[in-house]
């Protein structure tokens, strides 16, 4: 540490670090990240860099040793190899419980669950069990979701069953991993939502208005607030979110992802960390997920979550088919009205997530055609099956 | 230069070239800041630090040699050393023609009473030379204004001289010094006013809402947006400072500091670099000053500079009389609703500026009172003569 600014060290040090470490300095806060490599997307915005590993105590200790308290950018961490460091008086944000939750699908629904929240029908089965995924089956029907309880994101480790030999074919890929299973029902998806809520150690807790996304494969390819949601609904999900974030004791900003089916709310994902269904939340809101997030885990008070326009867009950008670097096409998107631009740093690879666009504005479909033809223009492929703004190239 | 990104070297590494690193970090563009000091307030957050001097055409070079195009924190910059190195191919942002403007104010006033702009009535003397003060004053009423054509700022090098007697003592300090001397009517001012220009090499311009300035002592203490300012003088405002930055052939963001008196508009100051009565923008504007300058200065397309909120208060703050750490106290400041604290993290001493405070919001009492008790939380002392919101402790 550097004289008197408060300091925050984060583990790991993709685009959600660079982002938060954005965020800190115009507060004056140092920032440490913990970065694998030395080109990783926080790497030029942080004050120090620690080079290391996320589960090998020695790199955590260093980078401990050089904040006030450490946090996440992501989930990729060993929950014994934190309990150590806690035990040894590191201040760490969120914590092991709340990251237990986030890391762990099965821990998650069987809090929820005991917490009277509402969760998709589920069963854990430590080992892969066709039959026993047969008799969920003839009670909830086929097809069935399958999803290793560890180590999925993205849409990776999910998989639909849509029959009993399917779910055969998956346990058998599944064994291999020796991961615990959660086999859950289909919801018949009406919308999906997300809520980030901010939650400092007393409990006060800030949750930034609901927003519609539209998934593509497990993919978040767009943000809308309040997208197609009503009123009622939109209060649900934040009342479902802030419940969340209680039971999970979390510390900092979590980002709970929820269904809308005909039955209601179902809470779907949690993270223990700002999330990619926030990012609008940079120039679309009073505070941002980031500021919120440094606020939080430093025990500081947390800022207004207003949103700032009556309709905010935010498309992800992503690597082209062709591996073409958005930075070459930055002047086509920031000749877009109004349109925000966010690049990682991140090597270009197609399909590899590299930034994001906002838009604020007045109208809906305006402010999502706007973020569709500067992400279009940042090489973003449009994804078969998301019905892009008219005018939009596909 | 790392990969393909899009990069920017910024000549000194204060508070200027951190929030234009923290603006390019969202941009995906790299940054380089020529620093003399390893703990500059920039140097945390830019990409790359090189440490040298300013003036030194070695150090100059290697800047230019890490980045695509140059620019600058200040205008403490050896215009002879430029010129070389702009013989030599590196692409400088602003050029010489509008540094040599903002350094000298002689030249400013003499290119700006050319093109027609009105600026105070005044003379240049390049030796000091009480007589020839004399002469102007009985034509013009004492007291009259002196200043160092070149070197001062935030009030430094302005004298008021009441009389000839205190002309002769000013022209006595000023012999030592050896630059121009710049004699100007005293303008009974109603009101300071500022306007930030962004301008393309092609001659693209935006410019963003006039800003009402408070000064004590020739220091900027508060920006209030759209101040009291009526819309008429607000457009004349505007018009002035975009005549000011062609005449300037400005490149990047230019700001023009006016005096509104009943005789109607004058320009005061120009410089040629984001400034401090634009800071609001970072949060009151859809696209800040700075982004806007990095756009520039790239040669890419400019954002909006349409103000997000009906009113915007901007407050500085500056060390107390304790010299105590601003950052100690940032949770009394983030506890007021709607403060956006920016903290540069340079070391505290009296009277140093350490950061500023905007509010956006529908009342200018109230954005303003917001303000002001978080920069009061921060440490800010009250000046003498300012009158502060009812409710914010002196």
């Amino acid at each position: 540490m550097t004289g008197d600014s408060r300091s925050v060290g984060i583990v790991g040090a993709g685009q959600l670090a660079r982002m938060a470490c954005e965020a800190a300095s115009a507060l004056g806060l140092r920032t440490v990240v913990l970065a694998e490599h030395a080109d990783d997307a926080a790497t030029g915005v942080a004050d120090e860099v620690v080079l290391g590993v996320p589960s090998r105590s020695k790199d955590l200790r260093l980078l401990a040793d050089r904040c006030e308290v450490v946090t996440f950018d992501h989930e990729l961490v060993d929950l014994d190899v934190l309990r150590t460091l806690i035990d040894e008086g590191v201040t760490v944000r969120p914590g092991v419980a709340t990251l237990e939750m986030a890391i762990d699908k099965a821990e998650m629904r069987a809090r929820l669950s005991g917490a009277g929240i509402p969760v998709p029908a589920h069963l854990v089965l430590a080992d892969p069990d066709p039959a026993a995924i047969g008799t969920f089956a003839s009670e909830h029907g086929w097809p069935v979701v399958v999803k290793a309880a560890r180590g999925g994101y993205d849409g990776k480790g999910v998989w639909i069953a849509a029959d009993a030999e399917q779910a055969a074919e998956i346990c058998q890929q599944a064994s291999a991993s020796q991961v615990s299973l959660l086999v859950e029902e289909l919801v018949a998806i009406e919308a999906e939502l997300a809520v980030l809520v901010a939650r400092r150690p007393d409990g006060e807790t800030r949750s930034w208005p609901v927003v519609e996304t539209a998934q593509v494969d497990g993919v978040c390819r767009e943000v809308l607030v309040p997208g197609r949601l009503t009123p009622d609904v939109a209060a649900a999900a934040r009342d479902v979110a802030e419940r969340v974030a209680e039971v999970a004791g979390s510390v900092g900003v979590l980002a709970v992802e929820l269904f809308l089916s005909r039955h209601g709310l179902v809470v779907n994902e949690v993270a223990a960390r700002p999330h990619n269904s926030g990012h609008w939340t940079i120039e679309g809101a009073v505070t941002s997920q980031f500021e919120n997030h440094l606020r939080a885990v430093l025990d500081l008070p947390l800022g207004s979550t207003a949103i700032t326009a009556p309709e905010v867009a935010s498309v992800n950008v992503f690597g082209s088919a062709e591996g073409a670097d958005p930075g070459a096409a930055l002047a086509d998107a920031l000749a877009i009205d109004g349109a925000h631009v966010h690049l990682y740093g991140k090597a270009p690879r197609p399909g590899r997530k590299l930034g994001h666009v906002t838009v604020c504005g007045e109208h809906a479909d305006d402010v999502r055609a706007r973020a569709w033809t500067a992400a279009r223009a940042l090489g973003t492929p449009v994804p078969a099956g998301l019905i892009v703004p008219e005018g939009v190239a596909r």
